[in-house]
């Protein structure tokens, strides 16, 4: 299959890794707002975004790599008009208007996409909704971090005054601690992403603009601060540049259930765990993309139109192995 | 939907408790090959396991619980022609041939059938097959263990001189160091999971029995335990009671790999992991039974017919929330 990356940043750069690493996919073309002539590190041809769509009848699937916060509720649906495509949309609030715009567009140009294929939203989407169909009597937790998101500190760089931001997510340890705790006693811990988390901000000002407002802005941010124990810290371009640049990232989604949901014994206490430890956030999200991409694309030549989550595709979509090795 | 459980085994008590748990799912009733008057825990009306095709009508999807090594491979095929069918065949050697006999049943009776539906195979299998796909420069270890396998078990009591018997699987403290310092270095392993895991058997003999010749039998069973450290301990039918039946298991199936197959550096390194702590075996089986049950009901409801495993099940079709809860 051909596959095109619309958007060359760090998760652009992780997708066209993983073109190279797959059997099956070749990489058509690299997309972006920039001087195609200023890419000098591009594995593939460099087209200007604006010309993508006299490459429709050339791409297979366009993976499209971007911020959720402005560039994919408008790059998505656009590009679903010509394109088979994949993004990792990650505002889980605004998750089904994003959807309703991308099924609209697909329906309308006869494609399929893809939304949400990245790690969260994505491979967890699809661990919680397994693991609450076999266990419908219990408690899911998530815990992000500690790492980079990519989506927050997207969000902090576009606060008018900041130069520059990351944003690492923390689990907090008393989170934690309740966590194995319900695993242990299958008593609900009843924690919302928001008490089990700490979004530690760093932030690199620019020149004149007023701190306090700048922390009082990103903390009151709907959908990604707001609710939650938020700490700003300002720092120069270089010190976050050395420290807190890290690529890694790492997570879990967390199910304890009873099979007996009147038991309070050993026996009926059951949990299912799902864990990642990335060296690199953007490299392995793109590397879900890629399997999402093929996923659409077999089921587009299938005849499938529309807009899709991880949680409709099944391993089967998603592998080149036989099944019988994975049995 | 109507469900019914054909093998009033523990397996069978456990799909039976998960028909309870699930809010779209009614237990029609059990099916056994014992008097079915003898049967005095049912929470529903017990049929001989003989009558079974008289109920064609009555039963959306039948669950079978039966032994891999002689049960399964005559059950599932046979019910197949007239029925809609879920069972958790296990051996994995055996995995394509039950597959091609099910598959014709299954086409020949207009059914839709899914093999291989508990953790693993079943939910291990369709995270080793993601886990491969997102991941294709990569290895994948299964740890399963400690915990008693029903599958060897079950193999174990087969053997004539043999009265009862457990099997314990026990990951080797040396394999779980191993992959503790793969999943850090990103080199592989390099185990076959007769490398990872140590098989401990305790046997109750039947009286006369020649326990050096129960356990060579016991050590050479091909696709049980050939090829493993296999230990066998003699003990009274009192003692296997007390100390080894616990029905508890734990496993886990890990992947490490790199989105940049000739990095060496610690960004390209990424790791997933996926791990069950199971106080039942047989109830967390059973619940992976009627999850897929349920996916099979929805499929065959839309016109499919054949054989499927986990691995071509999505999430959505196991699920019964809106998918904007778990994206």
């Amino acid at each position: 299959m051909k596959i095109a990356v619309f958007g060359w940043g760090s998760v652009g750069r992780g997708a066209a890794k993983a073109v190279r690493n797959a059997p099956d996919a070749e990489l058509y073309g690299i997309f972006t707002r920039r001087d195609p002539s200023s890419i000098a590190d591009a594995p593939a041809p460099v087209f200007p975004a604006a010309d993508a769509e006299k490459h429709a009848g050339n791409v297979d699937v366009m993976l499209i790599c971007g911020g959720s916060a402005r560039d994919l509720p408008e790059w998505t649906p656009r590009l679903a008009r010509h394109f088979c495509v994949a993004d990792s949309f990650d505002t889980h609030a605004r998750a089904a208007a994003h959807f309703a715009a991308v099924e609209n567009a697909a329906h309308a140009g006869g494609t399929l996409a893809v939304i949400g294929a990245g790690w969260d939203p994505g491979l967890f989407s699809a661990a919680r909704a397994v693991f609450g169909a076999v266990l419908p009597a219990g408690e899911t937790l998530t815990f992000w971090g500690p790492g980079i998101s990519r989506g927050h500190s997207d969000a902090l760089r576009r606060i008018d005054g900041v130069a520059d931001a990351r944003q690492f997510t923390v689990p907090k340890k008393e989170a934690l601690r309740a966590a194995a705790e319900a695993e242990r006693t299958g008593i609900a811990a009843g924690m919302t992403p928001q008490q089990m988390h700490r979004r530690e901000c760093f932030i690199v000002p620019a020149p004149g603009a007023d701190r306090g407002e700048l922390a009082r802005r990103a903390a009151a941010l709907p959908d990604y601060f707001a609710g939650y124990e938020t700490r700003v810290t300002f720092v120069s371009a270089e010190t976050l540049a050395e420290r807190y640049s890290s690529p890694a990232h790492t997570g879990r989604v967390l199910r304890t259930g009873r099979t007996d949901p009147e038991g309070t014994d050993a026996e009926s206490l059951q949990s299912a765990g799902f864990a990642l430890r990335l060296g690199s956030n953007a490299d392995f999200t793109g590397a879900v993309l890629l399997a999402a991409a093929r996923a659409v694309f077999r089921r587009h030549c299938r005849g499938e139109t529309g807009c899709l989550t991880m949680m409709d595709l099944s391993p089967s979509d998603l592998m080149t192995e036989e099944w019988e090795k994975n049995f």
